[in-house]
């Protein structure tokens, strides 16, 4: 029984990345190229991930619904900015058993234009409004390159859909939902992040306003992981949908969308991962602790896990006829929150030795106080990751004030870089062009303080730049 | 505002079925044929089953996974009997983007292939064994008709697949599963449930031995509401899925695999429905009870309302500015188990209404009671709805001992009938052809009491016939 080897994230962070999912047994590859079977840790995380954002949706009135998972070719050519934007990667379902479909189907890429549809139907008043609906679901988007987590054909996640009376209210329902990303990959993923408004260039296909929530990966790069949208009348007006509001005039609805995937585990690997493997946030972790019992320990083993019970901490008890050393490991690669030997020598001297994952600091601990000391712990590790995650990412952020120094970060130095920026597409495809980086987002709460980097015209405003997954 | 008018369930059941699913918003159609939308309500009911199912699937030791989506063409070619079975109604995929695949790929109507070829790659040794995995997924089956919930081409279900070192082990996973469904069946949805081996003719296309669960609906109509299939090493040995066991020789493993879909909502619907909508069973109501506020009420409503979080009691309040009939009539056609007039006057007398939906029943009750009665009611409710729905379906099973009497019975009746059969496909064949009716299942405990009704030939077994779905 080997102990599984992890590429060193310093030496190839691709290939590190590509070992953690497959050897915490995140995910498997098949014969569906492009696509990933998502393994029983990797859709317990997932699993995670839902039950918190599910009922925060709830709680704050969102309903789930089941769109169908096609889309007719004319229905997605309804909108032109958005079928130009998402045409050139879809699935198309041309035959039913041995016939050929009379019109050509997609999968669907995102699910804007079934929404738009429906809600032409069964708006009607402003009593019917708002309408605040969310799904949950598997979307495709054909790409050539793949990617665990990240880039794949098939991506799980949720679409909200709502629709409303005024333009306030939308946009208010645009902020409220990108505010609870924020807060779910703040404090429950560890994950800080950046947010803020995507330049026109970089919006969503249909959108007025793109928020984003940007997170910088271990290797300075950034990771797109969540965005809301505002779109408007946008598509609202190229469906036809018009209601009668309290003033018996027709009006159009004011529509947002919202979504996060899978990628937000690509965040948890990229952000928290090791030289040993995963290192799970214990808020999302499905298990919080793994048991390896040495030598026997029967007794201790049913009370340990009867207190745990008690105190709805999620564990796992490894029991398997492996050695302690592969198991540790093992233990490692899979990132539970914290390790927990329950050795028969340290039982006979009423100790126990827990091991914190993300230090890999030992403790020892007296039996007695065991799920008294793991449960302060799991606080302790959560905010530790957090904060970690945080100096690190303020270290790989900086500042250009010339389009030199600018070139010159982006060649050295792995992270975000913050510039003064006129507002001009051409600039922002000037940088791109020349370094690769693309605009994150717009910085809401600084000054600008400089002309812009590029054409030293008057700036307009400052952003993040930055590579991207 | 119009009352919603349903065509009486006993001069068109198939109209009133639509109307139900319509007028209760539990679904909706769209430019997709063939696909519906499951509305909120649908949706809820749906969420409400998986609840219960993952948990007692989790609590027998199953892990969820989530395969790919696609299956290439070859991979759906290695087991013959299931590309048979499965290849004439399954969506193709021939492009992605302006590309044309090298391989088309379909739209999975079920995960053998996919999971057998993961079992291959990761199933090593009998230390491996068992796996347990289930999926929560949508699959396409490209019907030429459709019906909500019934048959369409996007089924909402879940497929559990199972690997056990020893025929015995897999034996008692497919029954042990069945046994899961069964028990949800009864005791969630209130419906009784027959139970039982599949003839060869109507067994899952590669499975050795079928067990199905097969409701009656209202109008004496059979639903198959479930099914568990037991592999034997039929599709391990298509793909060569071999490991060591504890005697370290080469064996190979045993397979199963079993799943319920959104199909149960449309048999609580025609098991449960009137011709006011339909009536959910407590147990699987998204909101058991509906509160209809009349007049000034505020400070009862909210303290009603705190009693009931308390209690974990769901409920919705229908504050809209309809009148109250039109809000009667709302709650009707959705089916809350029960519903609450909360009226000033009758509050002045400490007072207030209850009304069954079930039995329309409506009962006066002390304001200061009311939440221990609706505890109470709602057991009452859920055990009604089950006895009722039995006798029922008892009063439509018949018994026919000679073919005349099958013929007879067949075009006067609706319901099952029991037959003495030779297990002869023969026979079964000829049912089918001359009444329409096809065999439910095996009766596992009763004798054999004559020769079999078709041929007159020796009868091997007993059998359930009648319509389906």
């Amino acid at each position: 029984m080997e102990v599984k080897e992890i590429t060193n994230r310093d030496i190839d962070f691709a290939k590190w990345y590509t070992d953690v999912c497959m050897k915490a047994d995140l995910i498997d590859y098949s014969s569906v190229k492009g696509s990933m079977i998502i393994r029983p840790l990797g859709y317990a995380i997932w699993e995670n991930m839902q039950k918190v954002l599910d009922e925060k949706f709830k709680e704050s009135g969102h309903e789930n619904v089941q769109m169908p998972m096609f889309i007719p070719e004319s229905l997605l050519n309804v909108e032109k900015e958005h079928v130009d934007g998402f045409a050139p990667e879809v699935a198309w379902v041309t035959h039913g058993g041995k016939e050929k479909l009379e019109e050509r189907m997609c999968v669907r890429p995102t699910s804007e234009v079934l929404f738009c549809e429906h809600y032409k139907k069964i708006i009607k008043t402003y009593r019917d409004l708002p309408k605040l609906y969310n799904q949950w679901c598997t979307i495709v988007r054909w790409e050539k390159t793949t990617r665990p987590f990240l880039r794949s054909r098939e991506i799980l996640w949720q679409e909200g859909h709502t629709m409303h009376q005024t333009k306030e209210e939308a946009l208010q329902e645009t902020l409220k939902m990108f505010n609870i990303y924020k807060d779910f990959q703040e404090n429950y993923l560890a994950i800080p992040v950046i947010t803020g408004r995507k330049t026109d260039k970089e919006k969503f296909a249909g959108a007025e306003i793109t928020y984003t929530i940007e997170a910088m990966m271990y290797d300075g790069y950034a990771l797109q992981n969540g965005t809301s949208h505002y779109f408007g009348n946008h598509f609202a007006d190229a469906f036809g949908i018009k209601f009668t509001d309290s003033d018996n005039t027709l009006k159009t609805p004011y529509q947002t969308s919202w979504g996060v995937s899978t990628r937000m585990i690509g965040a948890l690997i990229m952000v928290h991962g090791d030289d040993r493997g995963l290192v799970l946030p214990p808020r999302i972790a499905p298990f919080k602790v793994i048991i390896i019992p040495i030598g026997d320990v029967e007794h201790q083993l049913v009370e340990l896990q009867e207190s745990l019970k008690e105190k709805n901490i999620t564990y796992k008890v490894d029991d398997s006829n492996k050695t302690p050393g592969f198991k540790f490991a093992e233990a490692e690669v899979k990132g539970y929150p914290i390790r927990l030997e329950l050795g028969k020598r340290d039982l006979e001297n009423g100790k126990v030795t827990i091991v914190r994952r993300d230090t890999l600091e030992k403790i020892n601990v007296d039996y007695n106080d065991v799920v008294d000391k793991i449960n302060e712990l799991l606080v302790d590790i959560q905010n530790d990751m957090y904060n970690r995650a945080k100096v690190r990412r303020d270290e790989m952020i900086y500042e250009a004030s010339t389009y030199d120094e600018l070139k010159n970060i982006a060649e050295t130095k792995p992270g975000f870089i913050k510039i003064n920026w006129c507002g001009n597409v051409t600039c922002e495809n000037k940088i791109k062009d020349d370094t690769t980086l693309k605009s994150r987002c717009i910085i809401e709460d600084e000054e600008v303080n400089g002309p812009c980097v590029v054409c030293g015209k008057k700036a307009k405003t400052r952003i993040y730049i930055g590579k991207q997954y």
